[in-house]
């Protein structure tokens, strides 16, 4: 097993990384893809001298070499970029109330392969539930205990090699849960793990109800990009998701064949109300029009649906070398309203979709890497 | 008492505000106070022609003769600012699980006129149980229902006038709640409303356990401003705070004398790890000596602590006439470490301290207000 705690990012088609290591900026500049690079290329100049150049391109030599050796390996660790962990006596994984010196990660989470990630700890509580059904590794007892009880930041429940965590709402939330989950895994000398973002979304003029996989994850100007400020500096990080496990999920849709699910881009937004275009939030000052035209534009731009986290979750799934996917079914159409005003019933239903789709997915691996053995 | 469900915005000083009502973006050109104006004239500039400079003269009269309306009246409003609210049989305010059809909202509500928030949802029920007593209106029962029980987003709980509410960690999981909250007191017909954010920050030079009573929150780049991004555009909303109030808590501390408490600026931030310069997250790409010269940068720049949510905060309550405060405990010295290893139980009792403070505040004011009637 490779570990991999040295400073390291992945290099993807059409994208170039770099590293000033002085400064500590990262800069990621998007060669290709964009509708307007200009902005991405401002930005990663700000950060850019000739001294950096030549740190980069070691760097990136080094990269080179180390992804051969990876590529080598049987197995795909789980990633942290970060030289000052090596120096902690014990990680403590405050948020979710774990920690090095306190537990025994690796016994506690060394044989996770999946984990699901849901902003409503009540709605992970249940993905949990279903799942050990769907693998028929129902605890006799029913009882599903909260890992993190000790807190109340985040909920997080395991069965088996299926992990479920709850992440709030919004890019900070889910961010902050990410860097502890990304550490957990790796403390744990987790391998070949794929994470998947199980979600609610608005939907732009599908039927609700919908199951949308991400394609990739845009902002608010319908650009594929994540903006991390460090040190007051802003960092531009690519967003892609896996494709082939994208297509995995399509694929294992159609064989359900219980709901609509299509392949598309999604918005990530910092804000739900102003920032999606609604109408009902308590300050509002564009009209129904304005809203369509932005809406439309979004669709234009391949945007199926609109949700809050799977921006940063692309971003740093990527870094860490997580193969993921992001997996929300709309509850509503934007271009028809806002309010969310079916009943809680229809609404349950339709969050129950998308871990449907999920659990026939883990059976459907787990089962074919038992015949492979 | 005054409904202002119409379209407006406060202008304070130093600040002028201009709305494109065609396009609908709201432009708020900071004059004075910032360190470098030139990126907010900029934004400024991209949003603005001549078409609507008339429009904006048009509207700052009016909002000239509504200011003087306002100030002849003796209660203060909770102001929407959204005419399609006016439109809507029924808002459903759907993370609270509340709604104008479904609940009696004025009957629940209408007598709120202080609102503390907080991000963990056990730290709000466990300041309505201390309030209560403070206030003596224990419940025999010791029970304390959440009013938002139908849904696990926030949790919500009420003695007497004063209102306690989650709001999960971030700008965007406490900007969904304040759009609703805000929505929420406007139904309620609430006048004359106080709203105190009570949470937990990393402190900059100070004693773990000092108590920071926010001033002005500033960003990333130590710039008093939120961006708001509305239709893919960014919009810099105001940051400033009720000095008077702060001013107040401060004067309520030092008559309690159990604890340091200051007043001084908040860096809010978007990231807990990277973006507060922490060593210790899943990415790290930068040096100790990176992170003590940002903080210190920091620290000149008036900031004494950082926490995730008081820029959005301060900017909503402004838009909508609340009084507001951020009271935030430190629990650790930045400059000396990154990670919480502090015991629970000290922990705990930092925490604690906004709560003594804040109950001991609304105590002496509804004392006040009891002997002047």
């Amino acid at each position: 097993m490779v570990r991999c705690s040295e400073m390291k990012l992945f290099i993807s088609e059409g994208t170039a990384v770099k590293t000033n290591r002085l400064t500590g900026h990262i800069c990621l500049l998007i060669i290709c893809g964009f509708s307007s690079s200009n902005r991405s290329v401002s930005l990663f100049s700000r950060n850019m001298d000739q001294r950096d150049e030549k740190k980069n391109q070691q760097f990136s030599r080094n990269m080179d070499q180390r992804d051969e050796k990876k590529n080598q390996q049987f197995s795909s660790p789980v990633c942290v970029h970060n030289p000052h962990l090596d120096a902690l006596k014990d990680d403590i994984l405050y948020h979710f109330n774990l920690g090095t010196g306190s537990h025994n990660l690796e016994a506690m989470f060394g044989d996770v392969k999946f984990v699901c990630v849901g902003g409503s700890p009540w709605r992970m509580k249940s993905f949990i539930e279903f799942i050990a059904a769907e693998l028929a590794m129902e605890d006799p007892k029913s009882e599903y205990p909260n890992i993190c009880a000790g807190t109340d930041r985040y909920a997080m429940y395991k069965v088996g090699p299926v992990l479920s965590v709850s992440h709030g709402m919004g890019i900070p939330s889910i961010a902050i849960m990410l860097h502890e989950l990304i550490k957990l895994l790796h403390h744990a000398h987790c391998t070949d793990v794929t994470i998947i973002r199980i979600g609610t979304s608005g939907g732009i003029g599908l039927e609700p109800g919908t199951v949308v996989i991400t394609e990739t994850s845009v902002d608010a100007t319908f650009l594929p990009k994540f903006e991390q400020v460090i040190l007051g500096k802003t960092v531009v990080r690519n967003t892609d998701l896996d494709q082939s496990l994208a297509q995995e999920l399509l694929h294992c849709s159609k064989e359900l064949n219980q709901f609509e699910t299509v392949i598309g881009n999604t918005m990530c937004t910092l804000d739900f109300y102003e920032g999606q275009a609604r109408l009902d939030g308590a300050f509002c000052s564009y009209t129904e029009a304005d809203k369509q035209e932005y809406l439309i534009k979004a669709r234009e731009a391949g945007v199926c649906n609109i949700e809050m986290e799977s921006s940063v979750f692309a971003a740093m799934c990527k870094l860490s070398g997580l193969r993921a996917a992001v997996v929300c079914v709309t509850l509503l159409d934007r271009l028809k309203g806002d309010q969310l005003s079916s009943s809680q019933e229809v609404l349950h239903s339709y969050q129950l979709r998308s871990q449907i789709l999920i659990g026939s997915y883990i059976k459907k691996q787990l089962n074919a890497k038992a015949e492979h053995i």
